[in-house]
């Protein structure tokens, strides 16, 4: 039934690539099947002013994609002179989600910037990069700890993130583009590595709203997926 | 156990008061305990360029808060030359919500602009935008029958929404802004006249995350007060 | 002659609505017939960069329109990422007169921002923005000095403001919209308590100028105008 | 008593040079005393948008000060991204004055730009710049005429622009900046060639109102500078 | 004596990937060394409003860095709401080279967005950039004669592009960013594959100006280097 | 064969006036031909935050065009909102280019802002800005040794401009808009007093590439050029 084939609680192939590039503290290529999501962490030091002195740190995000990750190009946000909604939309969520992940008292007056540019976009930006900038935070804080930048870990667990949807009034599991831009409902959520939820932002996409029932099952597919996505980044990371 | 005094599942008073200002084709001013917010709806000819020729109108949205709406002034977002993320993530998700409360054909080529503009705030803004959106919705629905400029009601129904939440522990409806800067998770919901889900948005804000039954209570939660606010709708407009 | 049926030298109806909202220092709804402002005063620690370590305060005055407080919407100028030249001229000339009626030595390193705020406009925003916007900071000046932020009553005077104008070739005062987008002559005036002029703005609409008798006539005429404003200002304010 | 040692009702020297550049249909340098103002007015076919259809054309201003036109460097308003509420407010002063000089039906649909650059100053920017874009209005005219792209001279007579105010009590006309600075109230005036008033703007700086006498005598002055400045418009144009 | 250990006239290592993404007509990943930039050409109807009913079409470029792409992290443009003077210098060469490469009458009223996203930098982004443009644009070309929206090929030739510079006072080929950053001048050249030179720009970065003999000798060199680049894209792309 | 009537090796009349507007520390009107431009220095305190504490000083420039500057008129940059690119890239050749100029050590902690102003155009802006923001520079230096600001002249010597090309095939000195904007190739130099070269920048204009013979040749013809520079700008200092 899925345009792929897939089952509907089967995921797209998902990878995490370690170190993609130099420069950052940590540098993650994450594909969900042909999503492909650049997440970098940079560590700052110093924290925004509404923190200073407050001997905490900071864990920030900044989303983009590349004009022609998509379909049909999109205008460059920098050429236009601001980032849309959705952008904004988006890389607050991120920012929340991986907050959520971090203990900010151990990270000391520091912030992080994770940058998540998406190079090739086929539905799921957003729970690819979530997903993936926790693995770039992973490798920040090894780095931080390897330099003696922080003394303690401030990872409280992992976070990933998956999206739901009910695809002709099915319930699927991690859409793709052609899924996404038809399905009657779209969830995304973010959960932690232990089964907590952090974020659920379920809507309606057409006028065809859906009930309480069908919210719960969504729920549970995406447990299902979450969990799946979470032994794969234990695994890149040889936990 | 509540800083108001009020019931676990109590919503604050909420009132709607039409025709609040004289120029919109709908105007109301809707109040949650304190908070005001004055929406209108404006007509206009035309459609945006995606939709030119596809006999469909529009449906948009506009949130500003005043800036001393709040406890401490925030800058004018005009006057920064840019709207923030949060407003630009609260208009998108009024405007997503009410068109699921429209027919867009049955609209023709006319797009309504609902402005959302927050007199005074104390937690609950979004939610209480929405559900006065509405109902100025409806006010220029009827003056477009009234004008002949559209056949039939384009409404599907009305909608909706509440914040619920989990403050110390407990599960709330409803909450004001000594709850929502405190709350463990704050969960935004729109629901639809019959009942049926337009949005879910649950956030854990500190780093606690909730369980899928606490999610599944807050959705029960937010089933009782947004009904409540249906039938406050319904009285309001003599149904 | 007049549209209204007011006669030549006759206000509308003038109105201040003291704490009209709860969080600023001062918050003073006017209304001017069917002009309606918001005007809040708040008060935040510190001045301006170029008026640092000098031992002074500082008054500063913004001014919007709610898009639908007009005829037909206008766009939000948030989302246009820029004040229009209108916005900005009347918002220095609120500024300006306001710093009229205050010893600024008095006020110590205080900065009071008046938010002007347009509900809804039938002509003359300005000048209840004006007149709306001293109560409020009278009402801030009370709080200051019961807070013993400040020591001494920094208001040298009341100020308040009208517009007069040339209507089919008669002086008339208090122009409302329909005979203000119809004036030959438009002029605002801004006075103190005591008959003093602080600020004289007249303009030939048309390309028909007018003589320094009608100026001198439509001054004799704000005269009047103001002095029953300002003690529509006293009798609220209790004095 | 006046820092240049002028009578009370002395104009600073002033000049017009005609064709000071070569591209625009209209340029002129104005020269108020040491204050330097290159004004050209720049023909385009065509009128905006709200001007459509309606048989007619269009008269609008813009003004900028080179950076080092002042004694301390201005930042540039171009590297800025915006212009200032004082250049927005000069330039609408501008635009307005100079369509009080024009049968915009005679123009037919067509528009003129009229660019006023300051390249040096020492106060009276903007009287100086109405007084000069007035004489390459005029050039501009005589070109269309001569190119036959017009066939009514569209001038309904010169318009030029002074500055009067209260220099230590007493009336002086055409402010320098050393006065300007200093001054208790700054009134400018723009007129017709005929005498008739297009435009007053006066101001109490400090905090010291001005009477209604005061002004009346400052329009005197101002009656008596323009007057002057007018004959030397005559002249320049050899009328 | 190079940082790198290579030879004066030795490149990096040079590659080029093509379809590095699936959705631009041509997607190639080009490196030199360690700088790595994806280059997309996508084909969009229409062109410019300056060459409308022209009947030939247009190529322009944009260029962009990821904020992580470099040493320490720089800021995101799209963030900062606008592109910085070094990104549209940059953007506005590869656009002029790229258009030298192509007879844009035979390209028909299309135009080519050629996005060069530099993930990884490490010194001559704008070269590699010009160079894997290329090879992005010769597979649009490809496409567009396949699907038959152009009949024939708008290709002159191709084009590539080198730095050379003095660095410690030699000259060098191929600069990476140890040495581009301390170098006492630095050259980007573009030429044909025919030999041909399409742009030159050289830069004295330090207070030590370079000689005429100095300035042919880099030409030299770069006409080495850009013959090697140009075998490598005729290799990767088949020819 | 120009059209002008020049010889191929003729520079344009070039003139430079010293002291042209009054108040900044340098201030030249330089003539090249048609082309004028006024080149102003201003000194302020302090430097950028990424030279703090370094112990030098910095030179910076600016760049516009008036908007009639140029046969039709361009929008202004201050209107639009932001600077074109190709403005920035002009000013940042002359910045680039003065510093060459100036020994930053000796110039102590202070900043200098040329800023180049462009009241007249007719090809070779740029060229003409860096050779008469020199002549400004050397002014400005002049007087901050005269009021004891610094200790040593910073000034390395002089620097100059010209641009030369191919018109018609054949090298020419100095082009004008008519050459100019048919020109071939289009070359810009920079020059020290002393025959070293600081900037070279070629262009292909069409898609005729040059030859390295042709770039040899021209620079040969900009050496020429440069030296007559110089000498009027020696010339007019007076050395």
């Amino acid at each position: 039934m899925r345009p792929s084939g897939r089952q509907p609680d089967q995921l797209r192939e998902v990878s995490f690539v370690r170190d993609f590039t130099m420069h950052a503290e940590g540098s993650v290529l994450v594909t969900f099947g042909n999503t492909k999501v650049l997440c970098t962490a940079s560590v700052e030091d110093g924290v925004p002013r509404f923190l200073k002195g407050k001997g905490q740190g900071w864990i920030t995000a900044e989303y983009g994609m590349l004009p022609r990750a998509t379909h049909t190009r999109s205008g460059r946000e920098a050429a236009r002179g601001k980032q849309g909604g959705r952008t904004l939309e988006i890389q607050r969520l991120i920012g929340r989600s991986l907050r959520a992940a971090v203990d900010l008292k151990k990270l000391g007056e520091n912030t992080i910037y994770l940058d998540c540019d998406v190079l090739q976009a086929d539905g799921g930006t957003r729970t690819a990069a979530i997903s993936g900038a926790c693995v770039a935070l992973v490798d920040a804080f090894t780095r931080l700890l390897e330099r003696k930048r922080i003394k303690e870990d401030p990872l409280n667990g992992l976070i990933a993130s998956v999206s739901v949807g009910l695809y002709k009034g099915e319930p699927v599991l991690d859409l793709d583009y052609d899924e996404d831009s038809n399905a009657d409902t779209d969830m995304n959520v973010v959960m932690t590595q232990h089964g907590g939820f952090v974020e659920i932002q379920g809507t309606a996409e057409g006028d065809e709203p859906f009930t309480r029932q069908q919210s719960d099952t969504l729920l549970g597919l995406a447990e299902k997926g979450i969990a799946e996505i979470v032994q794969k980044q234990q695994a890149v990371l040889g936990w």
